[in-house]
């Protein structure tokens, strides 16, 4: 393990150049113009797959391409670890907050701003150079892997569930690492027990067949904004909880010892607040931020569009109006119902002046770990001796759906290790990763694979 | 005056072509980057006005500047009429909802489709050729005139009220004369007895420093687009009437008089419904449509914007949310009072978790006329011999602020005679004017100087 750990000590510098050409591909899965940069940043990848010694190819979905690399070489007896990630990336407007260009990294401060550094193509890219790591300086690994990496994380996974389900056999493997989620602190490594699930919905709203004078029409024709803005205006109580009828009936309370665990993390949530520059905290009575964030569903209004929005004055009724709509799901919610029970709900509290149109965009299930194993314990001892910091469990309040749908077909636990820091901006203007995250990180994970060879066979 | 009815016939199909090409100027006074084509437009009416006979100029402000045009030839018994107009238009956008482009103006079922070809440019400027037919056929008027033609009567006229209060001697009148509004329907001539004032403003709500990912902050920092539509829901009652404390407390009822003859209007409301494609009207409990559209005042937002708005799901926690709210007003509401009561309003309803900004964009009052004088008769023989058909009196629901500034500054009474027809998408896309309103309007601009020469001497 020496002789990797110093291979990629004595590459840094060519990694973070390679991954710098990697986050300059605009392969933001969402917007149907960019689906020739997606395709560029899968033939990117798996060309540098091919070069760190795995066999990779290009493998075409209804959508976007998943890259696949396998190196089968530890031989039957080995355990086989599959590593996944994404190479897709969230669309980078608004623009106009970006200090430096989202698809030309730029460092300040030991930073990588980018958008996709933290998100996920960053930490996909250490696994390659780790890999390549103990594939060029020993000719082997201590266990058989398989890379998936696919291209629609950000718009929901619509292909991987049919990818991975149509290769179970091929995919099989003891356990899947997953590295797309963040450290509790700098220096504090973590481990994940728990992810939120999604359902993500668009709602029209409609009250003329086009934009009218709002002096000519206003007050005898509905306002489409207003009724949404009504509309939106149910969806909590106010404690903070939702209020959509039948929300909460499958949420599980987690157990005292989470919360305990929760409670005992070294917290600042004055650095929190003002790290957002938020005015200050809310959210659900009853619940600690941390918990907010974790372990509790939400529901976000993610997009508001109406009438005029440019300069000045102009003043139109508006024919029509959108939201986009979001929860964050806990176990054991499920995207579809709630998505349901949303459109049920309002088309109950909206009035005959206006048409509802609600669209379901996409969704994924809540997953949670069991932090007692081996997987755990070996994942502790690379981190520990990479970081000299015992990991520590953690929440992540975002949602990365594959996870629990990779744990069902494959029939292996997961355990997601991911390395971005608190405030790095994933899905926001300036997105970064620290470069001695990248670089340690590489570390850890050179140092993972030795751990799961031993642990898993 | 027949000569003038005849030169007016003769040169129909000039006048017309001479239209298109003011329509082609994108004198758009809300978008800084239109300037130079709103200076163009000023321009080209000064050079019409000119050509018409009247001695023209193009007179500077702090914004856009005013084209004054005087013919003074009648002598001093004779009464002074001052016509008003403007020749800024609203912005066009959304562009892709037009038939054809805003700019580009097209004549389909008699009707030619531009940006301003109803609001105002085509009323301005049948003025202007009426003018011209007296003048060139007879090279008399009955009347001195006054042309006042301001280029930001859609951003709220800022200059005007002191480019006449600095001239009001030069501008001295016995009537006003303003075409900017719309006959009650096809066929039946109108005059405006009312007009509703406005206040406008804009409203942003910020809840971080930038835009956050939801699943790792949503539930715990507060989301700007949810806080607004909340504050946007306590605007009105559940009876549609307008909820912030203050907001009626001068408005006058209106005589029995009057609503009994908004009663007997020929209106349709089935027909008003399917015209703007509402599922269902809606408005301000125990008033009719005519009269929640002219006599009560109304709370309307014309535009939200918040997060992400573009094609597919992205899952931001947005830093901020913004909305343009503006009121239509009734005798005796005042816009300051009314944009201070909002503000006041929602700062009492905000929550700590964010941060408040209410600028107000612009306002003007309310308006009422005496239906009773010799100017509403001189217009209503006028009327009568060009349409065949004795004029209505109807409300407004738009705003002209200017018209009760001329009255207050200039000691002198306004008429407001308009030709565009409901239906005609002012402010909206797809705005439009019939080619014979424009025709017959003009015959009954030549009959109303006439008859104001007669009656006002």
């Amino acid at each position: 393990m020496s002789d990797a750990l110093a291979y990629a000590r004595d590459h840094a510098s060519r990694f973070r150049d390679e991954l710098f050409e990697f986050l300059r591909i605009p392969s933001v899965s969402a917007r149907s113009e960019h689906d020739g940069d997606t395709r560029a940043a899968a033939e990117w990848l798996a060309a540098r797959m091919a070069a760190a010694g795995l066999e990779s190819e290009v493998l075409d979905t209804p959508g976007h391409p998943v890259v696949l690399g396998e190196w089968r070489g530890a031989g039957d007896d080995a355990p086989t670890v599959l590593i996944y990630g994404h190479y897709d990336v969230q669309p980078p407007e608004p623009l106009e907050l970006w200090t430096s260009p989202p698809f030309e990294p730029t460092v300040r401060d030991g930073r990588i701003y980018a958008r996709g550094s933290a998100d996920d193509k960053g930490q996909l890219h250490m696994h390659v150079k780790a890999l390549e790591s103990w594939l060029a300086s020993t000719g082997s690994l201590p266990v058989n892997v398989v890379m998936v990496a696919e291209g629609e994380e950000e718009i929901g996974s619509p292909s991987l569930v049919p990818f991975v389900e149509a290769r179970a056999e091929r995919l099989a493997c003891d356990a899947v690492v997953i590295s797309d989620s963040a450290m509790f602190d700098e220096g504090l490594p973590s481990l994940l027990f728990s992810l939120r699930g999604l359902a993500y919905v668009e709602v029209h709203v409609r009250a003329a067949k086009g934009d009218l004078h709002s002096g000519a029409y206003g007050g005898a024709v509905a306002n489409p904004a207003t009724v949404l803005a009504r509309m939106i205006a149910t969806l909590h109580d106010d404690q903070g909880r939702i209020a959509v009828p039948g929300f909460y009936d499958r949420v599980k309370e987690w157990d005292a010892e989470t919360r305990d665990a929760i409670r005992a993390l070294p917290f600042d949530e004055e650095r929190f607040r003002s790290g957002v520059g938020a005015p200050g905290l809310t959210g659900e009575a009853g619940y600690s931020t941390l918990e907010r964030l974790w372990i509790r569903p939400t529901c976000e209004i993610n997009g508001l569009l109406s009438g005029y929005t440019g300069e000045g004055a102009k003043t139109v009724l508006p024919a029509e109006a959108m939201a986009k709509i979001s929860f964050r799901l806990v176990p054991d919610q499920d995207p579809k119902r709630v998505a349901r029970l949303l459109e049920d709900h309002l088309r109950s509290v909206a009035p005959p002046s206006v048409t509802l149109e609600v669209r379901e965009l996409h969704g994924g299930n809540p997953w949670r770990a069991d932090p007692g194993g081996p997987l755990f314990e070996a994942a502790g001892r690379a981190l520990e001796a990479a970081f000299g910091a015992e990991p520590v469990l953690v929440g992540e309040g975002g949602s990365i759906p594959i996870v629990g749908d990779f744990e069902r077909i494959l029939e292996a636990p997961a355990l997601l290790v991911g390395f971005a820091l608190p405030g790095c901006n994933m899905h926001a203007p300036d997105e970064w990763f620290t470069l001695d995250n990248y670089d340690r990180g590489i570390g850890a994970l050179v140092r993972l694979y030795e751990e799961l060879g031993t642990t898993l066979r």
